[in-house]
C-alpha cells in the first residue's frame, strides 16, 4: 500500500484546529524540549505543539489531523530511548503533548486499581499508590520524568518485571483516541474480560502508531511487608542463572529482582567518580543483586542468608553482602542504578537492549564477547535484568579513548551484536521498543508473516499513516 | 464491508486439498463428536474434517480454504462453553482438528519454558511440566480434554488466575497459521520482546477468527514447596472481599486461589448426591476457599490460621476449616470442583460468566438477586473466582421443577443479568469468550469504537472471512 504524502502542521492547520473548537490554551510554543532526543541522537521537527486538557480535545486534534492528513507525534515525558517521540523527517508534524492530562482519575485500593491519565508522571502514579498503602511496581531510571502514557505506549520494563510483569501486564484497560479520532472507552477495572480481541494489549507497545492512549486502569499490589537485598559474587553468568533457579525454588514468588552486574560495570563506577561503593576489595567478574519482598511473618535477611549458603554449597556463590538496614539496601541498589550514569560518562559506542532465552545467555556472552573483540579494542559492560533474560549489552572504547575515536563503529557493532542475538533466538529490543532507531532491525530480523500482519493492521486502523509517522514500521 | 458468501467444504474442495499435497491420513470421517456442543446447545455442521500432523499441512489447508473461500472451524478439545468450536449456519465448513499435533516440542526447565503443539491436552502439558519439577498453572475443570490451542484461542482462565494470570499471560510466544495460509513463526522463549505489535496477545483470545495457533511457548513456574488450603465462613460477599485484601497484605504473593462458594451451591451438592462433603453442620450463606503455595521455609497452615484469626478479629470470618493433610486439601477442593457438576444435575436456566470491579460485587449481588427474583421463583448460585472479580452467576428453577418449566426464561434472565453487569462496568464474558452464543452481547455491550477496530482488524487479516465464520463478530 502506498499512501499520499502527509501535509505539514502549518498555520492553516492550526486555524482548522481552532475552528474545530480546540481552545487557545492548548496551543504551546514549539519549544526545543519537544524536539530533542535526550542523548542528542536525533533532532526533531514540529509545525505545531498542542497540549489538550481532556480526551475530547485529543479526539478533536486527531480527527482534524486525519482529515487534513497531518502527522501526529504523541509526546509523553520524552525519555524514550529509541527515538519514538522525535520525528526528524517528512513534513513538519504536530506534536501532541499529554503533559496537561496528568490527573489520577481514581484510586480503588480495595480493588488494587488506579486510573491515571496518560500525562501522569510515573513517580506520581507510584506515589498515589503508596498513599493508599499499595504498590505500583513499574520502576525505571527515568520514573521522575516518564509519563504513564509513554511507558504504556512503549510497554516499558524496568527492574520489577521478573515479579510483576511489564507495562502491558500492569494495565487492565485503556482509553485511547484512534487514528480516525474516535474514542475507545476501555477503562475497565476488570481482571478478566474475554470479550473479543485484546486491543488494550495491541495499543500498549504500539508506540503511538495505532492511536493515542489517553488514560489507563493500572494494577496495584499489596506492598511487600518485609524487603531485603543482597549482592552476591557469582563465578559466571551460568552460575548466576543456576542461582536464579535456586532462588525460584527456595524463595518462591517473593523474588522482586535479579540483576546481573559485571566487573566492568563496577569498574566504570570508580573510573567515572560515581558515588556508589562496591562492597568488595577486589572487583569480581560478575555479581547479582537480589531483591526480595516478603510477607509480614517472613525474614528476608534469613531467606537471603539461606540462599547464599545454598549457592555457596553448590559452588555458585563465592562472596556476598546482605543488607541489614534500609540504608544498606539503598547502597546496594545505588550501585546497580548508577551504572547507566557511569556508562553515560564513559560514553558508549553502542547500547543494545537485548533479550535471550535464559539458557542461551552464557553462550551468547562468550560468542558476542569474542565477536566484539574482533571488531576492535572495546570494553563490554553487559548488565541488567537477568531474571527476565534482558541484558543491556553496551560496548565502550578502551580506557583513555572516546567513542569519537571509532567513527562508524556504532553500526558495525550493533549489526554484529544483533546478528548474534538473532542466532540465539533473542530479541534486538527487550524493553525499549522499536521507535525510529530500530526500524531497520525490525525489517531485518522480524518474521515476515508477523511484519505483514503488522502492516495490515496499521493500514486498516490508520490508512492515512498519520500516527507517529516513521516509527516502528518506518 | 460485505464479503461474498463462503463455499461449502465439499468433495471438490477435498480434491483441491489432495492436489495441494495434504496426505490422505489427514482426512477424518465427519464424526458427531466434531459437531456436538457438549451441553447440546448447538448442532454443528461440517463438509469435511481434517487433522493435519504438522504446521505446514495446516498452512496447506488454510491456503486452499482461502483461495476457495471455504470456512474453517478450528477444533481443539471441544470443551468451549460459548459455541466457538461449533458452526451451525451457512455453507458446511471444514473442521480443522489439531488432535494429531499434540507434541511437546521441548522443555527448558532452567528457563521455565515449555513449547507445546496446539493439540496437546492441557493435563499433558501440566504433566510435562511436573516431570521436570515445574508448574504449568493453567487449571480448568476440563483440563483432561481441553487442548492447549483452544485454551489459548479462548484465553482461558481457571482457578489460578489470581496468582499466575490467564492463558494470555502464560504464553510467551506462538506459532500460527494466518488466514492467508502464511505461517507466523513466533515461538520465542523470551520474557521481554518489544519489537512491534503484540500479535501473540491478539491471536490469543481471538477464538480462531484471525488464524490458527499451531504451537505455543508457555511459561512454567517453580512448584510451590508448601501448599495449604482452608475453607472459611464469611458473613457476606463484602466480608469475603475484605478478607481477600487481608490475605493480600498478610500472605502476599503466595495466594494461589480465592474462591467464593455460596450456601446455595453447597446445598446443591447434597441435593444432587455429589460426593463432596460440606464440613459444616449448618450450611453457611457464604464461604471462601483459600489456597496458598509458599516456599520451603514457610508454614501454610500457620499462615492460614493467622489469616483466620485476623479475619475473625475483624468480624469477617465466623467459622472455618484448615486442611491438615493432602487428603483434607483434596476434600475441600472437591467441594469447589463438584459445584459445576451439581449445577449441571440441577439444570441451570442460565449460566453467566461475568466479571465485575471487585468493589462492585456486593452491590451487584444484591441488585441482580432482586432483579432475578422479580422474574420468577428462581434460585441463584453465584460462585467462582472472587479474587479475579469473576463470578459464575447461575440461575436455576426452584426445587422440584426443571428449566423446561420456564420456557423463554433463559433469554430474559441473561439480558437482565448482563444489563446489570454492564451497569456496574463489568463484563458479560470473563473467561469463556464470545464464541457464537455471545455475539449479540458483544454487539450490544461492546464499545462502538472497539468493535469498529475489531471489525477492521478482522477484515484486514481475513478479508474473505474464512476463519471460524460467525464467531465473535458474527
Amino acid at each position: 500500500m502506498t499512501t499520499p504524502p502527509l501535509n505539514p502542521a502549518d498555520d492553516a492547520f492550526a486555524a482548522r484546529l481552532r475552528a474545530a473548537g480546540l481552545p487557545e490554551d492548548a496551543f504551546r510554543p514549539v519549544e526545543p524540549r519537544y524536539l530533542e532526543e535526550r542523548r542528542g541522537l536525533l533532532q526533531g521537527r514540529a509545525g505545531l505543539v498542542v497540549a489538550p486538557r481532556v480526551t475530547e480535545e485529543v479526539a478533536t486534534v486527531i480527527r482534524a489531523a486525519n482529515t487534513a492528513r497531518v502527522g501526529v507525534v504523541p509526546y509523553g515525558g520524552g525519555t524514550g530511548l529509541v527515538g519514538g517521540q522525535v520525528c526528524a523527517d517528512g513534513p513538519a508534524p504536530l506534536v501532541l503533548s499529554l503533559e496537561r492530562m496528568g490527573a489520577i482519575r481514581g484510586v480503588w485500593p480495595e480493588e488494587n486499581v488506579l486510573v491515571a491519565e496518560a500525562g501522569a508522571v510515573l513517580a506520581e502514579v507510584q506515589a498515589a499508590a503508596e498513599a493508599v498503602d499499595r504498590l505500583f511496581p513499574l520502576s525505571l531510571a527515568s520514573e521522575g520524568t516518564a509519563r504513564i502514557g509513554g511507558t504504556l505506549a512503549t510497554n516499558a520494563g524496568g527492574v520489577n518485571v521478573l515479579r510483576y510483569g511489564n507495562a502491558r501486564e500492569l494495565c487492565l484497560g485503556i482509553e485511547a483516541v484512534l487514528p480516525d479520532g474516535s474514542v475507545m472507552h476501555g477503562l475497565k477495572r476488570l481482571r478478566k474480560d474475554n470479550t473479543g480481541y485484546d486491543l488494550r494489549g495491541l495499543l500498549v507497545g504500539a508506540e503511538g502508531t495505532l492511536g493515542v492512549i489517553t488514560a489507563a486502569a493500572l494494577r496495584l499490589f499489596p506492598r511487600p511487608a518485609r524487603e531485603g537485598t543482597a549482592l552476591m559474587v557469582v563465578a559466571s553468568p551460568r552460575a548466576a542463572l543456576e542461582l536464579l533457579a535456586l532462588a525460584g525454588a527456595r524463595v518462591g514468588p517473593g523474588l522482586n529482582a535479579f540483576e546481573l552486574i559485571s566487573g566492568q560495570g563496577m569498574g566504570f563506577l570508580a573510573e567515572t567518580g560515581c558515588t556508589a561503593r562496591v562492597p568488595f576489595t577486589d572487583l569480581p567478574d560478575w555479581a547479582v543483586l537480589i531483591d526480595l519482598g516478603l510477607g509480614p511473618g517472613d525474614d528476608p535477611e534469613a531467606a537471603l542468608a539461606d540462599l547464599f549458603e545454598a549457592g555457596a554449597a553448590a559452588g555458585l556463590v563465592s562472596d556476598g553482602v546482605i543488607a541489614h538496614s534500609e540504608a544498606q539496601r539503598a547502597g546496594l541498589w545505588a550501585m546497580r542504578e548508577q551504572i547507566p550514569e557511569a556508562n553515560k560518562r564513559v560514553g558508549a559506542i553502542g547500547s543494545h537492549d537485548i533479550s535471550l532465552p535464559l539458557s542461551a545467555i552464557p553462550d551468547f556472552l562468550v560468542v558476542a564477547g569474542e565477536a566484539v573483540a574482533r571488531l576492535g579494542p572495546y570494553r563490554v559492560n553487559a548488565f541488567g535484568h537477568l531474571g527476565d533474560g534482558n541484558l543491556h549489552y553496551n560496548v565502550f572504547p578502551p580506557e583513555g579513548r572516546t567513542k569519537s575515536d571509532f567513527p562508524g563503529a556504532r553500526e558495525i557493532v550493533a549489526r554484529t551484536v544483533h546478528d548474534i542475538v538473532a542466532g540465539f533466538d533473542g530479541s534486538f529490543s527487550a524493553e525499549h521498543g522499536v521507535g525510529r532507531f530500530k526500524v531497520d532491525d525490525l525489517a531485518r530480523y522480524g518474521d515476515p508473516a508477523r511484519l505483514a500482519v503488522m502492516r495490515a493492521i496499521k493500514a486498516a486502523l490508520d490508512p492515512q499513516g498519520i500516527m507517529n509517522p516513521g516509527a516502528v514500521l518506518g
